[in-house]
């Protein structure tokens, strides 16, 4: 298993260097934010993530969670880290300081939880999934609810869960059967059966604060009729404590590809009782108050495992003697040379290494606008949500597509050892398997991005996102860079509005390519960013480390864009002509 | 789990329409051998997979193989079919018709060892391995031992392993230390430890027959002083039957990311009693006989586990309810369109398809040219032979790559689904990842194909190659395809012509886009091919089904050669550029 170190070097230079920080929190007026609290944080979180959950994580998976009388056990250790993460305040970063939240800004958090998905993903999801249904339970419901269960899920004495998906309705929510009735206290009752709901039950808590899409009997048709409930494993007793177990079970854990160690679980509401979060039939806005949340979380698996698995390969291909250089012994001394020494090693390497800290900058980015919308006002807090909107299907869609890419390659450098599973580089491959999947597949980010987020609000989006860009592009010094790097941007702003009219069935059939398209030129116009900036940064590999794997990436990987764009103007007719009986000629 | 089917339309199509398969018989002068023959093999072999092994396969992967008392046993069925196979004949197809064997044409094989790699590639990978233990028997032992061993390997009565790899010596077998010295009787007693040995023991047969590479105590260095030995589970007794143990052992089980049915074994060769196979020093070159074999099994596997893949991801998408079509609903009667109706999901489908048809017509073509060899004389056969060596790597290679990518699709298709074990779409990635990395990882193939057998020879097997290749489009009936087909042919001459005279480093870079360059183009001609003649094909799904995929091909997936193009004939300075610290920063 590949011991995970956090990448310090590269966090600060994305945050000093190229993020300049300490200026973007002063601007912003970010009280008590320096550049010397977010490193204290970091280190702390490091710490955290190599020391206590790293080791869990190859066992966890090997041994998986266990359902038994009706409870959920995950595997040693798995409880007690979790202890120890709320005990130090780590659940509680982001939480709103009324309810004992931190409040920092999300460029404080993120590296954090990059780090915590490298470090063991399958601990990591459920503390994830409590953040985005403390997001929901702020913003949506009542005061009353707040009260009750607001300050308990910021600190992570009780979980939180998203129970949205029911056998039949995964991404066409509007086919979902659970029912919710109201009852004459106000309350409701809910009923109804839904999967994939990760930490549905587990042995870390003493409560779990489930949030449940359901349907009120007289509610429209279509995802204009459900609403969102707050459903609580135990009902609270008049101290506010856990008491009367509510009506719900775990029916069963699924067994998966990876994430064995998080508990994915059939849920059975059998009239259990709830409370309304937000208004009826107001439920998918609630929810998507959760959803695009998780989005941008997921995303981050996408980098941590990357991560992950570069560090695992790194490491190898400089211990592994195979064979000799191309060009003649490197270490004549020994029976051969590393495999570091092969060309094409190498090459697997920097992609590793190109998609990885290209990503890791376009979630320092992100996390730089979400500071911007939480500080800012009027028309600067707008194009920060604008941004936000559009990257956050990008964010989701390629860093978990190139996920599985990347982690595919850890296993490659490994050669035979990757497939067996002591070596923890297949884990990595199939932890991260899951991140293209939930949260909206990505083919719905696809369709999200260009079918609402360019299209919609005349386009304002697209165009924040790349004034976004294009101030950063003024601002870089290496004029020949900033050449490359304007281009690239004119040519998408150019792509991206030739879309804009095309019939229904031909943007669906561009969506994934254009997601692709958006994600490869961003990278390039960061990596050229990156590599300017990097020249006049005081660590001398990473000026150097920089600018040479922006070349690599300019010249192996960007190319890849234009597969993507040849088809993204094109009709759908291709994909629509085939019939069905033509697809296996029977 | 998806239920197999043997994709028997396409088979007709490509071994009657498209490799007029009677009239190359005839030809060939293959005595018997006609489409009626081949018709009932493959019609007998889809029924073995489809009704025997395929439904072992899912519960194979759930309770592996285990090891107890030194013995291993396989999951429940998964012998009682070895019995079955066996007594229908289907291990002996290819063997020597001296040793019992049928001596069938490679063309009346490759179609069945698909099927069998589709239905379950856990319970075939001893058989192929035997297959091409037969193959190094039979060309390289002494009279003696292929009296004693071959037919019993090619009845399948024994099985057969080949043992190359040690924990220090994968890639670089000159590093092996396994031992064998000379006995007064002429046997060797063979010392030293294999890993991964597929079908190192097993509950199938009452022999196995290793085949072992060691070094004598006088022999050169390197790979050079590496010799074959065959070493039998059990010594023969005086009745040519399993007597006395040999003094070898399984140390463990490897635990795998898939193919978990499948034992790969730690062996050790404690003082155990061999025979040499072939020359002393002269191990490798009886290796590679198996080993290019093998090579094109692999890829097959890859092919196999992507039909299965496609069949899978194709029945879900027809059956699966979610969403509206974008352009208005095309079952208003049903809640909601299958998703096959998404052109998101027909592009993902129609990749699978595109892939997996196309790299079946390279397999056709493979084995069409491995009868010409059987058959042929003189320059006939030579020439076939360079084809065969040109394409083992491609073939190894790509379709394995590129079954990753179909696999990982059929995953994408079911979403959530497709990350739940008991839907079988998760098994299918994780049980081809091996072929990735056995028999030479893809990037050992990539290296082979442009440093070997690109320049090698004075690149008779890349001008070969291009003979049949333009033989096939001088032969189209449609001018247009023909003439798009006769472009990348061209342009891929010349291409390849342009990497000679780089440097070794250069090429060690550029290998493994050489490959996949390679393969762009080779299943695009053949997708021309293909789709001109469908265009007089009786069955009018393939006549539309092959033309349209083909025109999704060219448009979708053919332009990927370019970005490969773009990198080979350019310098891999900037992989050699970047400095140890460079790479993580510390």
């Amino acid at each position: 298993m590949p011991q995970y170190k956090a990448p310090m070097a590269d966090f600060q230079f994305l945050l000093n260097d190229w993020l300049k920080i300490d200026q973007h929190y002063q601007t912003l007026g970010a009280e008590g934010m320096d550049s010397e609290l977010v490193s204290e944080i970091l280190n702390q979180g490091a710490k955290f993530a190599e020391d206590v959950i790293a080791p869990l994580n190859r066992e966890g998976d090997e041994h998986g969670c266990k359902l038994a009388d009706g409870k959920v056990t995950t595997p040693e250790g798995f409880a007690q880290a979790y202890q120890d993460y709320i005990a130090n305040g780590w659940n509680a970063m982001l939480g709103n300081p009324d309810f004992d939240g931190q409040d920092l800004p999300y460029s404080a958090a993120v590296p954090v939880h990059e780090m915590l998905n490298s470090a063991n993903l399958s601990w990591r999801l459920t503390t994830m999934l409590t953040e985005s249904a403390v997001l929901a339970v702020d913003k949506h419901a009542s005061d009353e609810l707040r009260q009750q269960y607001l300050a308990k899920l910021i600190s992570g004495e009780w979980t939180g869960t998203m129970n949205l998906t029911e056998p039949q309705a995964g991404t066409d929510l509007s086919l979902l059967n659970t029912k919710a009735e109201l009852n004459g206290d106000g309350s409701y009752t809910v009923t109804g059966n839904k999967i994939y709901i990760t930490g549905g039950d587990h042995d870390w808590t003493s409560n779990i604060i489930h949030l449940v899409l359901a349907r009120l009997p007289d509610a429209p048709k279509g995802v204009k009729g459900i609403s969102l409930f707050l459903v609580p494993k135990f009902l609270l007793n008049d101290a506010g404590e856990p008491g009367e177990a509510n009506l719900l079970s775990v029916g069963s854990i699924e067994k998966k590809m990876g994430i064995k160690a998080s508990p994915t679980c059939v849920m059975n509401y059998d009239g259990a009782k709830g409370w309304l979060v937000g208004e009826e039939n107001n439920g998918l806005a609630c929810m998507f108050t959760m959803m695009n949340d998780a989005r941008f979380q997921v995303g981050m698996q996408g980098l941590g495992t990357s991560e992950a698995s570069y560090q695992g390969a790194l490491t190898y291909a400089r211990e592994r003697l195979q064979s000799r250089s191309p060009d003649g012994p490197k270490q004549p001394d020994a029976k051969a040379d590393s495999i570091m020494h092969q060309p094409d090693v190498r090459k697997m390497l920097l992609t590793q290494k190109a998609f990885t800290e290209g990503c890791r900058a376009l979630s320092m980015l992100y996390a730089q606008q979400m500071d911007v919308e939480k500080y800012a006002d009027g028309e600067q807090k707008a194009k920060a949500k604008q941004v936000i909107a559009f990257l956050t299907p990008i964010c989701k869609g390629f860093m978990t597509d190139i996920a599985t890419e990347v982690t595919n390659i850890g296993i490659q450098v490994f050669g035979g050892h990757g497939y067996i599973r002591e070596w923890g580089m297949e884990q990595l491959a199939r932890d991260t398997r899951i991140a293209q999947l939930y949260e909206g597949t990505n083919g719905i980010q696809a369709a999200d991005l260009i079918g609402r987020k360019l299209t919609r609000d005349g386009g304002k989006m697209l165009a924040a996102t790349i004034e976004l860009l294009s101030t950063r592009i003024d601002a870089m010094s290496d004029a020949k860079l900033q050449s490359q790097a304007r281009d690239l941007l004119n040519e998408y702003n150019e792509v991206s509005n030739g879309i804009l009219g095309a019939s229904a069935s031909d943007v669906a059939g561009a969506a994934t390519d254009y997601m692709h398209y958006s994600a490869y030129v961003i990278l390039g116009i960061l990596w050229l960013d990156m590599a300017s900036c990097a020249q006049n940064a005081s660590n001398s590999f990473i000026a150097q480390g920089k600018q040479k794997t922006c070349a690599f990436y300019i010249k192996r990987l960007l190319p890849r864009k234009d597969v993507h764009k040849s088809v993204i103007h094109s009709a759908a007719d291709d994909l629509l002509a085939v019939n069905d009986q033509e697809f296996d000629y029977v």
